[in-house]
């Protein structure tokens, strides 16, 4: 849905199809972030208190001094050379890999991550198994591509599945504390599905944003790391796709993200993205070197943990305090979010939201991370913006809004 | 052509079908940049000695302190919204228009505001009527959605031209020495075409990177503000979609760019951004804003102008002493480029940079230009990047290239 006054005054040449499918979800829960009456429990943002202002500010001075005019000029598509070199050699500890700056384009962001795959691999009606529930940025990131979608399924699924992803352009996974679920894939199920996705011969995106963020413990090798072990002295030459960022970590407003994969598939991205947008800001990725290259990032996402975990225990409280008549959860292991599934048929998460909003409270409904919309039993809860009190006082009002909803549904059960 | 390497060692699904279309020649040229003994005429970058890194590394403390955490998240898809502002305010003094931030979407570099059009507006076989020869970032843009073209023809046409203008989902004009040719557009031209856009009632996209860089006095109003003539008063509803950038008149790397439209498109445009990056850099958006609103950067514009100019009239008496008898040139009013075109039909500008790269120097050929490719008579020489010494130089190399060049096509007169 396009929002209102999107038609021109005068008529014009109609806007791309694709636009007619679109929404902008994500825009208006950004935009609730500037109303100071309304808890938001919707967006996926970090805690700002905890960005590292001064440490940035110092960051930015240091790479000026280092890079000089280098830092300012267009600079490489694939992204600053040493920053590649970081992130491949970080990348090659965390997996046991030998991977070299070859294997890594920069990004502006995960998010454009996502579009590169999509503008390289995807052609109208291509085939996407995707992890479901599935990502929203995702889902809108392929909407200009016009792929068609198939549910990935971890552990068994047999033929059907087997054929679905024979046919599919990539898989596309996060198994590290999923959004929107929370969920952590087990290591038999990785396992599980390289076994399958080699066998079909097709891409394996692993979109890890949320690494940083193991609130209980260590999340277990990559799908890369579990695809590549025991190969470390060849050129990666897998299926994987790896997709992995600073936003969680560190800050989202540098944007600065990066693919990894095999150096072909590397090479088509930096066509891609030379059609793009030429190259990302060179200053934000020397400013992203430093602050790699001194530990700092390493650290703060280190020190960031305590207070992550404080907040995701304070909302399953108030969870079972206020919401543990009508919905399940699972205390999420790590990442952002706690997904709650309606155990009432009655209730419909794409109304509830009105519901909500008139009580100043707001979630993402399940519906957005559905291609088919269809999915409307459950909501996403972000527990790491907003502090204890402010959960507490958020799942308390959700609680009303409950209330609201199921009484506005006459003739069902509450 | 896909550069060797591509192929996956193990059979996966086929990259999407535009990239069979594709080159990777802005890579290529960026890359020479990397080669001290070839002398690269063919970029478009600026001279980095001129680069105010010192003053940036001030704005960005400035822009730390300003704005604090602020500068650092994902912040509005549009862009920061005092930058958003910002440009209006100066858009609106230089276009006598009463333009607000809502007609502002803020891009990483043109270059992105071009993919974000091609993605909001195309849909693929859709006409795109292009001044000829056309920016080769623009049909890279532009490729993925897999449009057509026909040539934009400023003065005359007639029926056929109009019924063109008609069909297409926009015009796209570069009235401001061009790229490639550094030709400006005259204000007849200008409002000739208007004319006929208003007539046909489609979209018309007037990209204008080069405006800081009038080396002969004013290039007159825009696209923009002849259409907006005498409706300050009104929300801007016009068909003119204007594109900016600071890469020009300050540095490429921060990356900052601007589209600037009637409302609602620019509503549409941000839902495709959202799908592309989220949003870009809050903090070199910050960054900007503190040297624009200092007036550092329009200060700095006008500093760099005698040096160009030098460079400019170096490169065309340099022509004048070595290509005169086999070339043709006008001297740009303006911009970054001169377009140099073969008198002799046995000149062939493709085959001749293979010439000149054995003679350690590089250009442009025109076939690049042309979305069929068939346009082989000429070639871009860029003079901001070089110093004037290198300027001569590497036409002297030039000049041995073409003697090389027509000495292997015998039976040809040379």
């Amino acid at each position: 849905m396009l929002p209102s006054g999107t038609k021109p005054a005068n008529p014009r040449p109609p806007l791309a199809a694709w636009l007619r499918d679109s929404n902008s979800i994500t825009r208006q829960f950004m935009a609730l972030g500037g109303r100071p009456d309304v808890i938001s429990l919707a967006g996926g943002l970090p805690a700002a208190e905890l960005y590292p202002v001064e440490d940035i500010a110092r960051a930015s001075q240091a790479a000026l001094r280092r890079w000089g005019a280098t830092a300012l000029e267009y600079g490489a598509i694939e992204g600053l050379p040493a920053l590649r070199a970081a992130v491949a050699a970080r990348i090659s500890a965390e997996a046991g890999l030998a991977l070299g700056p070859e294997n890594v384009l920069l990004t502006t962001g995960a998010m454009q991550g996502l579009d590169l795959l999509g503008k390289a691999l995807i052609d109208p009606g291509d085939l996407i198994v995707a992890q479901f529930p599935t990502y929203l940025g995702a889902l809108d990131a392929w909407r200009p591509r016009r792929p068609t979608y198939e549910a990935l399924i971890w552990d068994g699924g047999g033929r059907a599945f087997d054929a679905a992803l024979a046919r599919a352009k990539f898989v596309y996974a996060v198994p590290n504390y999923s959004n929107p679920t929370g969920a952590l894939v087990s290591q038999g199920q990785r396992r599980a599905l390289l076994d399958r996705v080699a066998a079909a011969g097709t891409w394996l995106v692993e979109d890890d944003p949320y690494l940083p963020l193991q609130l209980d413990g260590p999340a277990g090798p990559s799908l890369l790391a579990l695809q590549g072990a025991g190969r470390a002295g060849d050129p990666y030459a897998g299926p994987v796709i790896y997709l992995g960022t600073l936003s969680k970590s560190l800050v989202p407003g540098l944007r600065v993200g990066w693919i990894v994969a095999e150096a072909g598939l590397i090479e088509a991205l930096a066509l891609t993205k030379q059609s793009t947008d030429i190259s990302s800001s060179m200053l934000t990725q020397a400013i992203a070197l430093e602050l790699i290259e001194s530990g700092f990032e390493a650290g703060h996402a280190q020190r960031i943990l305590p207070v992550y975990r404080e907040r995701r225990d304070a909302l399953c409280a108030a969870l079972a305090e206020h919401l543990g008549d009508w919905f399940d959860w699972e205390v999420p292991p790590g990442g952002m979010f706690v997904w709650v599934r309606a155990r009432l048929p009655e209730i419909d998460t794409d109304a509830l939201y009105a519901d909500a909003l008139a009580e100043k409270v707001a979630f993402v409904p399940s519906s957005v991370f559905d291609p088919s919309g269809a999915l409307t039993s459950a909501m996403r809860l972000n527990f790491t913006r907003s502090t204890p009190d402010h959960l507490r006082d958020g799942v308390a009002r959700l609680a009303r809004a409950v209330r609201r909803h199921l009484a506005a549904r006459p003739g069902r059960a509450a």
